[in-house]
């Protein structure tokens, strides 16, 4: 049995955004305007709030949002009684204005309702209506029900998670991701990638969620280059589609590992969460496969060949094709390598006891102890096993030079 | 650009019925439970109303809904005042229950808001929640937005349809449909081809609609023969999950001619509504491949190339293998032909003008003339062109003796 939960009411296609701007009356007359620090994307939006005669606040954040920022925001927006929540920008502004929706007409200290930290008690009165238009291809947070949230106090990344709190209207014109720059692009397209892959070969996948992984990997697969490095119109709408899918998929299936170690990490690193689940994949992928084979769970291992056949387009490709295609997909985006943060700098023993008691390591396709966890963080901060003896210096040269080839890496183990 | 819009929560799955009945208890204390004649599979969801000290109220309808009831039952329903609507049955139930859930709020003639022979205005407030249990798979009504209603004065069938009449709720538990009769199961999975047929040909697809249809039609083409006719369970809940997936691909693509010629016969002929879709899908596709070849329209026909080669599994599949399948799949199902029913009791030029008035048809790939409807007509009807000089006396022997291959008469004109 499954559960499949998504946005009400999606809007997706170049020129969505100022084709459908007339959904905002439909609930009501003013408006909290959630963006990032450029105002340059909300214009649109802002002209036509005018032309209306609609009340707004708007609301600009910086960085990813951590609790404190939504409850000084909200405390706020209480006062200025808005009708709904518009969200304009990347996976951050969304997540910001979907927790604010949620928080706004729920009184009291946000931590009673956030996991891991907090009490996570469900929301007492239903979110305010929300409408996300996100601007990168990444995250897919227009269709997820959680917001993400840094928890400056625990140095861990917690989330604010509801059924009610999925967006009311996802509006997503790839238009909006034209002109990105490589690195923004890049990290985005893997984020959506790390989403699929996670979801896909996760330990309770549904039937929707195969379907909508499937077709989100093979646009990926097809258009990732194309849309990132040279900005191809059509490649970017695909991306800004799989991405959504990304969304849908996370939703509805669960993650694992790779999310599992990167919400550990996110709070003590300062490194976009889009790299630290990437530059994890391809270690998580070749650990899961030998826990498999070592396992006997031939479910799982078929999971990957499949992957393998859509990353490739090849229908005889080989499970460890899947590795290979993520570690040239890195190479080819230039996602930096987790060394550049200061991955030697945490403490691997304490990232693999966070990384255990998060909600998204409960998908992994099959259990992984926590020396394969560490196993995992050793290799992936690639200061060639200096940290393992702990005198890794983070982004240090010396890391870079002794970097070992990922792929050669990989092949040690893969086919033990 | 496209939009999508489906059931907030789905709920799929062996045994979803009796694991997920507390979601009842999301929406309220009172209960308008809509079901079939039978109550006996209602009989899980009674016994928990009462032991959860709920209030209830049954109504039973036989047959399909007409305009005429809806409102009888909703004055009834409107004293009985109830915070929700449960339907559990087939398609007419599922449509009865999701048309009180709208009406029973939105006092006034239900006249004034359904298509075609209304005014077709927006409803005024909000619909109850609604909860919608399929018992077969078939019209996917658990997902889409309209209720298909008999208007009895006008001898057409009409839509009462709003994005808001989409269930909260749809709960597909392919455990109700084991056991169904050959006829009933074969009749409802043809009913679930052709919504997904038309949709993945239509003008308007997406690719979340794409993504579906391909999905659905894949399964059905897999599952047909073994879930309808030798009732193998996990055939019948891909059957199950195909008719969802049906669901939601008419409610955010659109249709055909099919469809169109259906609901302008529908109110004149007492045959299933899935019966007159089945009969006239081959002919449709055969006169828009035909129109499509003198358009030189490549992209409709490519369209069914694809279809054809996921309904075969065969990557070299022609178009034309398309409709031979249709054809096998209605011989294999014993879908009765239309002469059964009187088709030729109708006048073919009313039935097309009608149908060139439906929502239905401005779905389909490309305009059809009235004159290629009537030869649709003519030639569904099976009785060996009797009716074309108006002489035609329907059900009759003579009308079956006379029959001509279906396979006969398509390879006459799918080669031209």
């Amino acid at each position: 049995m499954f559960q499949f939960m998504t946005s009400t009411r999606i809007i997706f296609g170049e020129g969505a955004l100022n084709s459908s701007l007339s959904v905002i009356n439909q609930y009501g007359y003013s408006v909290l305007l959630v963006t990032g620090k450029s105002l340059e994307r909300a214009t649109p939006i802002i002209r036509y709030l005018k032309s209306q005669g609609m009340r707004y606040q708007h609301v600009s954040i910086h960085g990813e949002p951590n609790i404190t920022m939504i409850e000084e925001t909200a405390l706020a927006g209480r006062k200025f009684k808005p009708d709904m929540v518009v969200a304009i920008g990347g996976g951050s502004v969304l997540d910001m204005g979907k927790a604010l929706a949620a928080v706004i007409p729920n009184q009291g200290d946000v931590y009673d309702y956030v996991e891991v930290v907090g009490r996570n008690v469900p929301l007492k009165s239903k979110p305010l209506p929300y409408i996300a238009i996100p601007t990168t291809a990444s995250t897919g947070s227009e269709v997820t029900k959680n917001a993400v949230l840094r928890s400056g106090q625990d140095q861990v990344k917690v989330s604010l998670r509801s059924p009610e709190m999925l967006a009311d209207v996802a509006i997503v014109d790839p238009t909006l991701t034209y002109g990105t720059d490589r690195y923004l692009s890049g990290r985005g397209a893997m984020d959506a990638f790390t989403h699929l892959m996670e979801a896909y070969v996760c330990g309770e996948p549904n039937p929707l969620t195969d379907m909508i992984c499937e077709e989100g990997l093979r646009r990926l697969a097809q258009s990732m280059v194309a849309g990132c490095l040279q900005d191809d119109h059509r490649a970017r709408s695909d991306i800004s589609f799989a991405a959504m899918l990304g969304g849908m998929a996370i939703s509805n299936a669960k993650l694992g590992a790779a999310h599992g170690l990167a919400s550990a990490l996110g709070g003590k690193l300062d490194a976009p969460h889009s790299v630290i689940t990437a530059r994890l994949a391809p270690y998580v992928m070749s650990e899961n496969i030998k826990a498999a084979l070592i396992a006997g769970r031939s479910d799982v291992l078929s999971r990957y060949t499949k992957l393998a056949q859509i990353l490739t387009g090849r229908v005889n490709a080989h499970r460890d094709d899947a590795i290979l295609w993520v570690n040239m997909m890195l190479e080819k985006l230039s996602i930096p390598t987790l060394d550049t943060f200061g991955v030697c700098t945490t403490s691997f023993e304490l990232v693999a006891d966070d990384a255990l008691k998060t909600v998204a390591i409960k998908g992994n396709p099959l259990p992984l102890t926590k020396e394969r966890l560490r196993y995992i963080l050793e290799h992936v901060c690639q200061c060639g096993g200096v940290c393992e003896d702990g005198s890794a210096i983070a982004s240090s040269k010396a890391a870079r030079i002794l970097k070992i080839s990922v792929a050669e890496d990989e092949s040690r183990y893969s086919k033990s």
